[in-house]
């Protein structure tokens, strides 16, 4: 795996470096020969077994951390916001309309929406200028509007369109500044990570994918995108998925 | 203006009645011979000039208030769901990604999406069954995500894309136990109210409604909407706008 559309000797940042996906992201980017650098974002600093892997912490809903972050972070030619949260011991994905809580609904807009755009907001202004640049952010198909016929999950799917919107919104301003850029969000499909434990049961074995491999489609789909796919939801596969 | 087809004697909620569009709906409402009563809920309760009007206060970020004003409810055959907010003293639409606050965006989300989505929580499971009910929010084009070509707006974009999600997942959960019903988000155009005034520059006189013209045409519209409609966004002309 290389990332050929970017420049021999790129700087990727990775937020959200402890996660699944995230951490594979780090992997198979360290493994690229292309990379000079990896900045790995986590809520605690990690550590990694490669001096080409630089280790920072950040907390989404923290804006200062992020601002920290942002400082370290540079010029990164890639940017990969990999966080986000469907359950957690107090969050769980609503069954019906029944068990909305404003409490857990808050927290999935603060992890999933918000926090992503306080990424883009430091972040964004620091991309080279004149040159490709690509800055993606992990989102899910559930988010998908039209695509929604199950119902359910509300938080998370409210989240996910919200972050999708956000995309669309930031990449409207950064094609103005940065015209070669490319920032769009990315449905990773289900993989066997901590989120989706608890829902892979309907899922046939060939779609559910390792992190490695998520990560590997992901990037693979990232650098082959123009300009033209800024701000839209596009698949593991390479397909838009429509708002 | 009269809604025909709701059952004669019917019922009537809305929440946000001391806007410009939620006063102008509780008028048109309570004018229509058919309206039995209107319940108008604001925050704080307001008097009318007429005994077939119930106010009611609730606040849209403290649920208990919504759990109360839906026990005072009852079982109402149309609910508008009139709240919003764009800007105050210290929310202001964002022209640009800089300008983004993790708490201004966490109000609009707390106002425009979380609280109407606690309304329905409350509400939906009072709504008639066996027979045509409606339940409509207030939204906007601006919350489409591939209607979104000129950006900024950060915070209220997503969290009407937010809401526009939360409806057309209430409405896949409603058409099971009422299949009968509509659940959809409306767009009202550009209303002249303290919303939009300071926004209406750009905007044709033809297309700057008054609050009794937005509600007059927003209830003729969902007079008209069969439960094909449920989960979707409507405007003012009765046509979808696509997610």
């Amino acid at each position: 795996m290389s990332m050929a559309s970017l420049p021999d000797g790129y700087r990727a940042a990775v937020f959200g470096a402890s996660g699944g996906i995230g951490a594979a992201f780090v992997e198979k980017l360290v493994a690229d020969p292309r990379c000079a650098l990896v900045l790995a974002g986590a809520r605690s600093a990690q550590s990694w077994n490669s001096d080409r892997i630089t280790p920072f912490a950040f907390d989404l809903t923290n804006e200062v951390t992020i601002q920290h972050a942002a400082e370290m972070v540079g010029a990164p030619d890639l940017v990969l916001v990999a966080t986000g949260v469907l359950h957690t011991g107090r969050l769980q994905p609503e069954k019906t309309l029944r068990s909305i809580e404003a409490d857990a609904m808050a927290r999935a807009f603060a992890v999933n929406a918000t926090g992503p755009a306080l990424i883009a907001r430091h972040i964004v202004p620091l991309l080279p200028r004149g040159r490709r640049t690509l800055f993606a952010v992990l989102s899910a198909k559930v988010g998908s509007i039209s695509d929604n016929r199950l119902g359910g999950w509300h938080s998370y799917r409210a989240s996910k369109a919200a972050l999708n919107q956000l995309i669309r919104t930031i990449s409207v301003e950064l094609a103005r500044t940065h015209p070669a850029s490319v920032c769009v969000a990315l449905h990773p499909g289900t993989v066997d990570t901590a989120l989706s434990k608890p829902f892979q049961g309907g899922v046939p074995p060939e779609r559910l994918f390792t992190p490695q491999m998520a990560a590997s489609q992901l990037l693979a789909v990232l650098d082959g995108l123009g300009p033209g796919s800024s701000g839209r939801l596009i698949g593991w596969d390479g397909q838009e998925i429509y708002p």
